[in-house]
């Protein structure tokens, strides 16, 4: 295929040391050619060689930047078209007069996602690699990172591939039952489709059960700390920040309002999606009732809840509790450096089989054993092992429940036995949707919209 | 010289496309060869060439990214050295683990401003280059950049290389007369002496001319916007944010609460230190009465009084006038859209020499004249012509005020027919001096210092 010549800024926004501006198509190197001035010209360049120079204004002479140009030609590249990356110096005003100057002279500004889009469409990676490179870039733990990782290098892609080729094997013996009705093999077709199918239904089931834990590693844990005043929420807040690596998020290019924070807790990243949102929940019950905190509560992946142990439970310790049952929730008996006021036996019969542990935050006491309780509610069972897939993407989890609809719909219909031919369409849909994972079967408007939510430049 | 290998994440920390991780010294080709594993070994690589491959942690073998990994061999390099480039998967996990990964095997961490120091001190650049480099990354605007252009391609360098020479002939010169009195020509010395001086006078003031604007176009304008309550300071704020873009500088690694927020009026950096700032000098007068807040005042480049017209000007409007008087000031009277209620006479006696410009800032009304204003009134007199060598490092600046100091002196001691070798002493000193500015004549921590200024990664 042949498309147009697009290029973005590829770094982050900010003032850094070096700073890239891409470019990827036909013209790539042509283009840079125009506004280069160095050793030699581009177009006699290598591929795969970084080239010293100067930007110019053609027209004036006039030195823009100085550069290093690298000049990589498809199809070993990311779009598996040229590809010319000009490094420039970091800084906001340098980096945009280099992507002005190249827009001026013939490329075209990328959308989000762009660059990837064109991986995709030129065979490179399949979607399900595409989303994996846009995973890697916004994970914000190793382990996320590694799940990332390994869907990049095609290993969720290759397990629907089985998936699919099963499927595609038992429609043919369909179609051949269907079309040579002589050869009378119907009993053994229906325990063959029993088989196949229940196959691959228990290997859609395996991978459905890492979601939960993939969906947290990849999009953080929204936590809420909740609590009556003064029973030690902000110092909470403080020790876990504190104690591990906040990463502050900006989303670029808003207003600074929208800021999350996540702090890496043993690997589970917390996602505390802004820190005033945190103190809100402070009233949250006494200020909208039970049934409604619940509601907002719910939205939350986990809850810490913080009660004094050096005061009786009140009324409204004994509301929270109530707002939060069902919930995923680790209670905090905080202050055990004070004098212990409070029934421990009543605190443990509220919390049921949710975790307690006690605390002295303002001594940082106790912190471990908090991080500790996180990591066990949520890796249970071993998620450290390398070999297993998991599957992070809210699309793809989707994609695999609603294949397990269509595939349970056939085995009913085998079992009911229903015409053959009607039982083929829910083979070829369960088919068809896990296609959709890595981008077989899918449309371009959807396509277009996953990509949208890329990061510019990539 | 030979110094260790180093490494930082040479672009801006965020979500993004593309990050780098840096390295330079004489292992850095061996410390990235045993993390790396592609098709070639780094070490039997060309030197300016890029390479696919995969980071892996050598012990367990565990791929740890998909990177781009560019070689450049020494002396054709930033820093002289060998110098090899990482380029991952931007985000902020991705690159801190290939840094990590390869401060474990052998790199070091890099200073603030580590490699462009090594460029210095392999002697690629000079030191008034150096700080250009840093000058370029900060510049808020296109002739900010163009300053510091100017300045790492040496043209600073060159005019002060010229200067010295002429300094040290003198010398040379005085040495001889002192040398071999017998040949009696001091009457000749002092004219010529005279000559040379008065030339290196001449040339040093003309650079500090343009010492004013270059520091505006370096470090941007300090800008704080006055007025009473509901004159339309707000308005103005984000009439011209709106009208411009505004350039938000996170510092790094630091709290949220250090903002600085750049607007670009036509090509002047207003600095608005912070929104919230500006909000204070609200009551700034009235609080503190016009004493101490003309102390304040005083430390903006830049004032704008705003006032309402469709009001009578006010005791606290007279007090603010009284306030900025003899400073940067530029009068807005707005809300011309409204019944007007000022007297103009007694305003623009007030404002005496400085512009007084009408505005509707709620219609945007105006904008268009207030910067026109702000232009004129810190760009009068082609400051665009290209030939002219700007300083703007406050650094420079104080050294060129010393060496016209010193020839003064010896100017003075000329005239007063004092001991020749006494002169020299001076101009030896002004020779020195103007050596600091290059880097020649200085001393190692106070390089430390200059360099430790830089942003981490260049």
């Amino acid at each position: 295929m042949e498309y147009d010549t697009i290029t973005a800024i590829s770094t982050p926004m900010g003032e850094g040391a070096i700073a890239i501006v891409r470019l990827s198509g036909s013209e790539a190197v042509s283009i840079a050619d125009s506004i280069y001035k160095g050793k030699i010209k581009l177009q006699d360049a290598e591929s795969h060689t970084i080239h010293y120079g100067k930007l110019i204004e053609p027209k004036t002479e006039e030195a823009v930047e100085e550069v290093m140009v690298s000049v990589m030609r498809g199809p070993r590249t990311f779009t598996r078209e040229d590809v010319v990356e000009i490094n420039c110096h970091g800084g906001i005003v340098s980096v945009n007069r280099v992507l002005q100057l190249v827009l001026n002279h013939g490329a075209r500004l990328a959308e989000p996602g762009e660059f990837t889009k064109r991986a995709f469409l030129n065979g490179r990676i399949d979607l399900s690699q595409a989303e994996a490179v846009m995973d890697l870039i916004r994970a914000k733990t190793d382990r996320a990172m590694n799940v990332a990782l390994n869907q990049m290098e095609g290993r969720l892609s290759k397990l629907v591939g089985k998936l699919r080729q099963t499927l595609l094997e038992t429609i043919a013996h369909v179609e051949v039952n269907i079309d040579y009705p002589e050869y009378d093999a119907e009993e053994m077709t229906h325990a063959l489709l029993n088989e196949k199918l229940g196959f691959v239904k228990g290997e859609v089931e395996k991978i459905l059960i890492t979601a939960q834990q993939g969906k947290i590693l990849r999009e953080g844990l929204s936590t809420a700390i909740i609590g009556r005043p003064n029973v030690g929420k902000s110092s909470l807040m403080n020790a876990l920040v504190h104690e591990n690596k906040a990463i502050v998020t900006e989303i670029a290019g808003t207003t600074r309002d929208v800021i999350e924070e996540y702090v890496n807790v043993r690997g589970v990243p917390l996602r505390l999606v802004d820190t005033a949102g945190i103190r809100e929940t402070e009233d949250i019950v006494e200020r909208i009732g039970v049934e409604k905190s619940r509601k907002v509560l719910k939205e939350s992946d986990l809850i810490l809840l913080v009660i004094n142990s050096n005061e009786p439970l009140s009324a409204e310790d004994e509301n929270l509790f109530e707002a939060v049952k069902g919930l995923d929730v680790i209670v905090i008996v905080n202050k055990t450096d004070l004098k212990p006021n409070i029934d421990m036996n009543r605190v443990k019969e509220l919390a049921g089989s949710h975790p307690v542990i006690t605390t002295s935050l303002l001594h940082e006491e106790g912190v471990d054993r908090l991080e500790e309780g996180i990591a066990q509610l949520f890796f249970q069972g071993g998620i450290e092992a390398q070999d297993i897939t998991y599957v992070s993407n809210s699309r793809h989890i989707a994609l695999l429940q609603q294949t397990i609809r269509h595939i349970d719909e056939a085995l009913n219909g085998i079992e009911m036995s229903l015409p053959i031919d009607m039982v083929q369409i829910d083979i070829t849909r369960a088919w068809e949707i896990l296609g959709e994972i890595v981008g077989d079967t899918v449309s371009e408007s959807l396509i277009d919209q996953l990509f949208s939510q890329f990061c510019l430049g990539k």
